[in-house]
């Protein structure tokens, strides 16, 4: 069975409780419900992770990688600068579905830009909760053409 | 029972024909077939429209407007520079998804700017053209929720 | 008897019912009796045109301007791109007097270059639909003076 | 009876006998005849105020705005960079409308941007001297209005 | 027989009338003679094509391109911002040589920058109608060659 | 007893009556009255001064420099261009405090740039009216230590 | 009794020993001790906390924010791109006073772009340790205000 | 007898306190006694004037440029942003010298740009006092000539 | 009989051994031989001359100037800032013709700008060594024109 | 015996298993065998630290620094963003060698700027894992002179 | 006696022949006997030397800087890109002033940046020929305070 | 046995004599004669090459490369703006080394840029005159081990 990482990035743990007109009210927790859930009916393992530090991101794609099939991530404000979390993904060789919760464009002109976004298959911005499902099929969709 | 449009502009009539390597393989007839099938699944009706003329698609979006709830977009070259376009979404009020198949992140510099994005609720790119499908998943989402 | 065309851009055609707050409520058949009762009081001819298209627009002023003696344009959307719009102005070398409705400058920075200004005699934004009337005087104006 | 103060900025006591081909020969005694006669036939008096000194035009502003219901302005080259006057007419919160004689468009770079622009309702610009009675007109409308 | 596409973007029906400084003084007619000619003379088709549409010259090289061996293409305005013209042409894998009679490189900044010309194999300006007729002895030579 | 020249830049006359929601409700003289009080309390005179005049706000410095042993300064809309300001405040060689009532890094793109910064010694901004009671505390601290 | 987080970002624990001419020869511990002095005097109580690592101060943001009042943060070289820092002072909506040592307007030009700025109430810079304690009078007289 | 005036711009009042290991330490008394000197040597009569004020400036340029056949001016800290006193010397026509004490391409970037230096004949800077001597000689050579 | 000079610049007489899959295989030595051909076709004589040195070029085109009608130049690298060598060109008014051997808008971003291209009359791109040959023919036409 | 801390940062603990073609495929102990064996020649002890944590890179420097003589550092991705790296390394005063295995100007555009460069003595990039070697010869050659 | 260079960079050989409404009618041979009478009665001697390879200039200044006192230098087109021209004044240490015969300021935006005037104590331009006899007189002065 | 050209550009012949606290006390002859005792000790030969000409650095390159295995280049002030440099590096394919003595990222902004570096191997900067040994080993490996 094929196991995906979803990767939540700083400030992601406090969903639901941090500015919920941009963010929604659904804590991580429900979400990450919603996406064992998803996982369960598409047929993969998901391995779920979350953290505030840039080095721990890092450390967990290393440690995982050989076991995983893909990766969903939403760097948060990483997004716009860790160029070590950009590396960690291209080293790793595996399809990246980069997923953010809000709109990047409708905001602020420094987070128009993702320095993720180059080394990712793909990205889902605007569309809520629900991208992190969207991206779920969309990295079984990539794992099953087996090329990206 | 909900009307989306959905709407290819200019070059997607060549899909499956043009630079293969980069769009894939499938015609856009296939492709709409596939957006008719899902639409079916979600209970939705679909309007599918195709042109390579920014007049016509702005007066595709004034003249279906009415009986729209929702817009699924793929602009092809007009994203990065039609601001006539974006007024004309801008101006309609509806939900609109932009779609992109390939990822416009890894191109040219100049098609890392879209002008529409931040008049979409959201863009899904470097999917392949199943990202349409999950457009419509998100469309019909958000519909349902009545707020965007 | 001098003969002027308006020439209205892409999406003013939803005059009235587009962003009442950004464009005020008047439709654009009232605003173009407006511009057709002034024109009488200022004894021209105007020969109003709206298009969504480019091209269509271009075609316009290249049938007509034979019969002009000055072309008033509120661009829209194409104000901010389109050098082939540019072009066909400059090259029939007629005084134009460039409109909006709103204040451009005001608005996203996308808005505040046009690339129609400097083949035009002068500019009028931000001052509603009367800004129309206020071009009739100034290209009743202009034409007497027989230079610009 | 509403009262409407027009500035004009440093070098417009010049008019006349300054780059005529840029400015026209009108002195600007004759353009305030005009701005008087046509305030008389729109009901309101003007207070026309000139000087070449930015820190006596604010001065100005802040003397006189109470008894105000409105502002046009011609800031000359003040437009370009004077923040301390945008504040002094952001502050005293009436209707603004800002005139240039010449098409600032059509000039030098630095001469495209306007540090007034954005706090005023709108801009006349490159329609010579008769642009200062297209923006009475203008003041008179957006006072009946009431709104701006 | 090979068969070349030669494309006259939007203002170039004016030639002759519009401009004759910058232009010259030879009608569109006249040059599509001397194009035709000249193709003679190298043993090749022309079909030559005018619009003021964007969407018609996409849809041109959409519907004509299996016929053809090459595409001379002078864009107009379209040069400056027109990626989905670009698009249209890098699509169908044609030779295409872009030409400008005027030097672009000696007027406005905005017209220094060609979107089309990274996907044309090379670029005559300036040279006058003669242009296209260098053009055409061009794509001759680039079919003969067979690559490009 | 050290003498501290405390300077109000254009438009902070106003103060009370401006844009309330940005600047608060206070009056200079109100907030005039709490800085001679705290400089009571600090043992050191205070010379307030407030001009919407670049030149004058540089004759205060000029006349008074040797006098004093340091400066507060709000520049108001001079902060972001006045050269001539900021070279009357390096010339004479005394410590400088900037002040800023509201936060200039949340407003306008052209406010976050200060020519003054840096000639200061430091800023204060966004901390409201008291900011200038924290300079005079800052001040005192300063020419206590005798270099800076 | 209200509580205030100080946080000092990276390499401020080597204050005193580090580059003295520019930072001082206060200790940290030294400089802790006047700052509970004067949170003494102003009876609130601090929570002081440093750390190297962007991912510590965020995880400490996230776990006290309940329990505070508002914070005081020199965020050290994380000032300058660390937008997950600034995110997660922003998700937890407390009013936020930023301090700098030293005047980073007047060193390198990267050090002049803060972006925590635009989510703190105000800014402190070049004022040496005691930027410390006007921050802390400040957030005292904001935390009285109740707004910010 | 040819006049000439020397215009001194902000802060040249100081000159000889001010800074002088960058502007010297000669007093402008003694650099007008010097400047007269010269005149009185090349037969022409100068007129000498200093203010700190943008306006005054701009009032004394008017006023005077009748009786004048050239200008020397030292704009101080108005060289990089009065537009409004470029526009003073441009309208009143008379060939313009630009002197600067000290060399302004070695200082701070903000310095090498000159909004004078496109209406003068030409500029001298980095050569101390010295160079309004030299500008002298050579606003004589210019008047002789004729043209400029 | 018109004389043309022909100006390879800097790395041209490695040509055939340079980087063949850019510029082809064919060596200086038979490009010369096809422009003699075509010169003499032309009626026209050629003076051909290559140099890495940017001072001989500059020397060469002072030595023959006089005894020519026209120049064709592929600059090399020297294109992109050789301002000197644009002086050159522009000092000798005489028609210019710019080639080069590979499309310059597909390469490096510091290959799309050329110094010498506002000097020339047009510019010939991409076109393989049949540019020259090109030019020759728009210079033999140039000439016949007199006028440029 | 001098002691020289070698620093590796993010990503580069996978050495030789991420993409070889551009970092080629020694492992990192084995890079580390080399750096030790060089050292042992160069009669220097090294202290080799790995981390994927900019904060623990810091807390490294902190708390190493006193018994080193000199640091060599390659960065990863931190090279490009990570101020508060470069001022732990700064604030340290010892001299640092920057290392990188790739030519960094070969790549990424945002890979061309280093903020750790002028903090450093000096760079090596793209000479492989000798650079580490070279980088080893070169501190001892600085350790030698005393001063940098 | 003290020995002054006065170096002549690209094309100023061409002095009286090029583009006269540019640089003027006299020749460079006559310009130089100005130069040479000129330094006579200042009493210096004079090294006069012209060339157009940037080579030759950084040659002859390497080959005379020990006999000279002072170099003055129209480095032609070399202004604007030649850091090793640049590079070479700089070694030599000796006092330079800039001429430039016309007003680089008003001309193409690339002559606005001199890369030599950060290396000379002064510039002069757009004074006509006459800047070399200025600039004469500035270096004699400068040699006779010993510090510039 | 293995030849290397050492290639030193502008400038560097005055080694020793000039800025000796930028660039060292030794003389070019000393630095060669330790490059040529380490090229002993590496068993290979060195062509060592000084020139203040761009051209005869081209020349040199050209005559010599099919002799050469490798070059070593310290470019001086050409590094900067030297594409036809870069040019006939790249064209002769050979693995280059570049060297500079300081360290460019600590100086001026433009010299932060090297036009050379992405046609090199690698770079060593800031390193001193030793940087060149290291370049010879570095070269040696490249050479060794055949690909690059």
């Amino acid at each position: 069975m094929n196991r995906v990482a979803v990767i939540h990035g700083p400030n992601l743990n406090l969903l639901g409780r941090r500015e919920p007109e941009v963010y929604g009210t659904k804590s991580l927790e429900n979400i990450n419900k919603e996406i064992e859930k998803r996982a369960n009916n598409l047929k993969i393992e998901v391995d779920i992770f979350q953290s505030n530090h840039e080095g721990e991101i890092i450390d967990f794609i290393h440690d995982n990688y050989k076991a995983l099939s893909g990766i969903i991530i939403n760097p948060g404000g990483l997004t716009h600068y860790s160029i070590a979390l950009r590396d960690a993904l291209a080293a790793v060789r595996l399809p990246v579905v980069e997923v953010h919760i809000s709109n990047i464009h409708k905001r602020e002109d420094f987070r128009h830009r993702s320095v993720i976004a180059s080394v990712a298959v793909g990205q889902i911005t605007g569309l809520g909760t629900e991208g992190y499902l969207y991206a779920l099929e969309a990295i079984v969709n990539i794992i099953k053409k087996g090329s990206y």
